[in-house]
């Protein structure tokens, strides 16, 4: 027997597998897993909840000594996997979600073997990053001079894009002396309709959740432009500091889009900074057929939106674009020491992304973006999200038809709110029942839709960003909401009779 | 010919591949050239530039229609492999950035392929973050009713972390009214050698740079808490209002640990909050042996740390533990009416991630620790924690013996840096000249050491968090780094001579 060379030797430290072989029959097998289990997703039921022993099993550790690639690789399969949500399934229609490019697969896995840190230096992250927020910045015609930064998605954006604001509109040098020299407390505008992250955001910038001054919104809940305009007037009488207004791209509860045209002007009369979140409805902008929708996006000062809601790719994913690139350099470009630009070598090369946003970790979330536009192209982006939103109508339409369940907004882009009526019920009774039916089909496996609060009722909410929903998984959808419903009104008569 | 049901239908609008049994003979080839990627990390050089014609075609885009995942992969194996920094190579020793695992691909791969949005909902993803926390939580010796979540890393972690803090400490209802109404501006106190993150969260967080006030090091780089009592009453008694101490755990520059327990009897004393920057230091929490070096950390109010870095696991992945878990849900926990929790179903479960920090949209970072711990054990990354401060005490010798070098710190950690003199050489032409062999080595793809500025001098920084180091790549490592600078002072000598 002739004496092999181990690999690695024995006496190094190495965190390397001891037999790479092993370890790639483990990495193979675990790719045909990966693979199988978004090509049976249609056989799984959407969602099941994570059962106690596995609970326990997940919690179980952390381990002194380690079980190999395949011990651990092992209690992934066992523990991990058969508790995933499903949201990639075709009946996944809970909150605005992806339902995940197999693509994505293939990209992570690389990311993972260059294992990048695509904060800074000249390396080929940075190159990726640049051409996706390029590719962006010529989509939403944005001008040359723009900058742009990938973040985990557009909560992080949306705080990015406001500190832009904040300093670029704020009184005197916010970003030395904070906000405390401000002369009046700074306010910004957005529909009561807007994302949590926007409040959770001026939180964070130290301005508070008072400062988010809420507008009231329209029949299609989109905010009253005429209203915006009053209360700017109002609170500079009272003493304020208007600096922003967000303007929704796509509201997470009903899909409702903003006049970004009527809000822009207001803007630039009153001197405002416009930051669009379209974390939703940006990427319409793809659509020629949807894209007039959004019109005027083409001129916010910033503009945050997610990769991984209608661009599919795994989570996270988000992009932050400021059309005045020195505004965002202002606000975030950083020069320590061990951060300084050398002239060549690998701490060359002009802006880095750390330079824009407050991460310096960073992984290479710019490859999943790349990859997956040159698979899949443009086009084909925009016809999935058309097909969304065409399905969202056929929803709504299908279930106007229905006596007992009232369509609670005309879709913009592919939410449809609903619920289930019923002459002697009072609204507390059908709020309760409408959740109990989102629940019941949840925990059935059959759908997954949300609820919300509209017009201070619960509504169950079914969202279509997903590649893979066809009319027949309406159908199944819409069938057993109704047979949930029924359910429901049956039990709760029977307890009022009995109760009576 | 049979006819085969097409798979998926050709009407579906999915963008799901046409082929699986292709697209399952790409990702094998894919993933053959991620472990490859790794394997032969030694082969390579360590950088190199990316090149003129790369750049290029990484810009070229977006198509209009997709190239098919064979066609895109073709691309990314072309124009981004070849340019990867290498990082996981045994000689990058530049900045404090893990090495990577194998086991990396795998965990990526997975969660690439459930895609799930670890923000909230109740789902595997939601338990396997508790499980890493909770192993954290004991790891770090922080009660039962801490909390943690998991973020990009430790730059997310102290701004998340500094939040927690300015809300806790602050005047009033710092989350609603923000910090307008504190009657004094809120200050917060670090050593001189603190990461640049921690002054961009003050940035972030309203408070403005002004608010972080850098106490001197001593010799060891440590901070001076004699010191920094002085400044907390200086500032109390010129109207400030003290609320923070950042205490660091191994400092970027020179892997310097600041005296912790001696900063919390300061913290106790003046009721101020303790934030421990763990980023690179505080996983030696796992090795007996060097645990003493941080104690006082299991006492800290909160800890940001990295995974990415000691732990090795695929960039981006950092913590926060906060002891007082009331006060991280005040600052951060979530009551959206779209994100409500149920009483049961898929939004039912308690406390989400999103409740502890700004990032709504989150990817499944917590499975790629969780398999590495699993896989790895704590053992293994102790043992390997340890040969990394064990080397750079070596490389520390190694370079004293040399004449024409001086090591300018004592590695607590595992860095070293070092600058090499020659008498007649001004102190800026030497700046200049080990600024060079810096480059010099960078560009030769021998080694990737850094540099940074220490006591206003330029020095080489050589970092070692890589589990593939040994000790012969610490010799090739000053070998060239001696060649280097041997042409760089004959260069110069000789345009001395010439300009003379």
């Amino acid at each position: 027997m002739t004496a092999r060379r181990p690999d690695p030797p024995d006496e190094a430290p190495t965190l390397d597998p001891r037999d790479w072989e092993e370890f790639r029959r483990v990495a193979h097998r675990a790719l045909d897993d990966a693979i199988d289990f978004v090509r049976t997703v249609r056989e799984r039921p959407v969602w099941r909840p994570v059962s106690e022993a596995a609970r326990e099993g997940i919690f179980e550790g952390p381990p002194e000594s380690g079980a190999g690639l395949e011990g651990a690789y092992g209690d992934l399969q066992r523990l991990v996997l058969p508790y995933a949500l499903d949201s990639i399934h075709p009946r996944f229609f809970g909150w605005v979600h992806g339902s995940g490019l197999p693509s994505g697969i293939v990209a992570e896995m690389m990311a993972a073997a260059m294992d990048l840190n695509c904060g800074g230096r000249d390396h080929v992250g940075i190159y990726v990053e640049r051409a996706v927020v390029d590719w962006c910045r010529r989509l939403f015609r944005f001008p040359e001079e723009a900058t742009g930064v990938i973040l985990t998605g557009t909560s992080m954006a949306n705080l990015t894009g406001l500190a832009v604001a904040r300093n670029a509109k704020g009184h005197g040098d916010v970003r030395k002396r904070g906000v405390f020299e401000q002369p009046k407390p700074l306010v910004a505008y957005a529909s009561s309709e807007v994302h949590d992250s926007v409040g959770k955001g001026l939180e964070v910038l130290g301005l508070g959740r008072d400062a988010l001054r809420l507008v009231p919104v329209l029949d299609d809940f989109s905010m009253d432009v005429a209203e915006l305009r009053r209360r700017i007037r109002a609170d500079r009488d009272a003493g304020a500091q208007p600096f922003a207004v967000v303007a929704t791209a796509g509201t997470v509860n009903t899909g409702a889009i903003d006049d970004i045209q009527a809000i822009e002007a207001v803007c630039r009369e009153e001197g405002l900074w416009m930051h669009v979140d379209g974390a939703f409805g940006a990427l319409i902008m793809l659509s020629e057929k949807l894209r007039p929708r959004i019109a005027g996006v083409e001129r916010a000062d910033s503009l945050a939106f997610d990769f991984h809601k209608w661009m599919h790719v795994p989570y996270d994913a988000g992009m932050l674009l400021v059309r005045d690139g020195d505004a965002h350099r202002r606000a975030f470009g950083v020069q320590a020491a061990y951060l300084r630009r050398a002239r060549r070598g690998l701490a060359g090369g002009g802006d880095w992304p750390c330079d824009f946003g407050p991460e310096l970790s960073k992984g290479f979330r710019a490859l999943k973006i790349w990859l997956a536009w040159k698979e899949a192209g443009s086009d084909a982006f925009a016809r999935s999200i058309e097909d969304n939103c065409d399905l969202a109508e056929y929803l709504a339409e299908r279930l106007r038809r229905e006596p007992g369940v009232a369509v609670v907004n005309r879709p913009r882009l592919s939410v449809v709110c609903f619920r289930f009526t019923r002459e002697g019920w009072t609204d507390e009774a059908l709020d309760a029942l409408n959740e109990d039916v989102a629940a019941d089909l949840q925990e059935s496996g059959i759908a997954v839709p949300s609820t919300t609060r509209l017009h201070g009722r619960s509504v169950i909410r079914a969202n279509i960003t997903n590649h893979r929903t066809r009319r027949d998984d309406l159908e199944r959808f819409v069938e057993a909401a109704f047979a949930a419903a029924e359910r429901r009104f049956a039990a709760g008569a029977t307890a009022v009779q009995a109760g009576s």
